[in-house]
């Protein structure tokens, strides 16, 4: 099924988009960095990677890694990290209502790929 | 500046997303898929195989190379290539415009990145 992806490009440099805001949710529902990876099948290193990045591009962190060092300690979201997620999925939603329409007449331009 | 970006994707694989819409705009402009690419600072190579993507995603393709071989004969839209732009336009202004209040918050948590 044809779908739109949002993407939040904060600055040239600093992208927020499906990848980071479903890892930070991993991240939520499974109080981890290490665990939320595992649950959407992302490396750890890139968990890592996508975590600094996320907190970088903020005023505040979106995720604290608790006392325990990178493994040890579990780690969670940051009010920040609820609110961006919780923001992304609004847009989300509403730019799929706004563009129904178009989005249909996409759909009808593309190849239906049954068999991959 | 903070934006948003969108992509559709079309199924698991098919994506278009703002650099093949580039891309294609760029053709448009220029007659050609080499000078296209050129235009936007994409490699020759790159370009051919976003084009391959984007005709391979669609039931018509939405770019024709005319005779004369990969670097002869110019390339050009068809209309489906016209259409695939103009429908992806309309669905980011729609986008933007419906989570203005949500796209404002978020740049309210972004780090300002004058140094870089």
């Amino acid at each position: 099924m044809a779908r739109l992806s949002i993407r939040l490009d904060l600055t040239e440099k600093d992208r927020i988009g499906p990848g980071k805001i479903a890892l930070l949710e991993a991240i939520r529902n499974t109080g981890s960095i290490s665990e939320g990876a595992k649950q959407i099948g992302m490396s750890y290193r890139r968990a890592w990677i996508l975590v600094d990045q996320v907190n970088g591009a903020l005023k505040k962190p979106a995720v604290s890694a608790a006392t325990g060092g990178k493994r040890g300690g579990g780690a969670k979201l940051t009010p920040v990290g609820e609110k961006i997620i919780s923001i992304y999925r609004s847009i989300e939603s509403l730019a799929r209502q706004s563009a129904k329409d178009e989005f249909r007449a996409v759909g009808n331009l593309a190849r239906k790929r049954r068999d991959r």
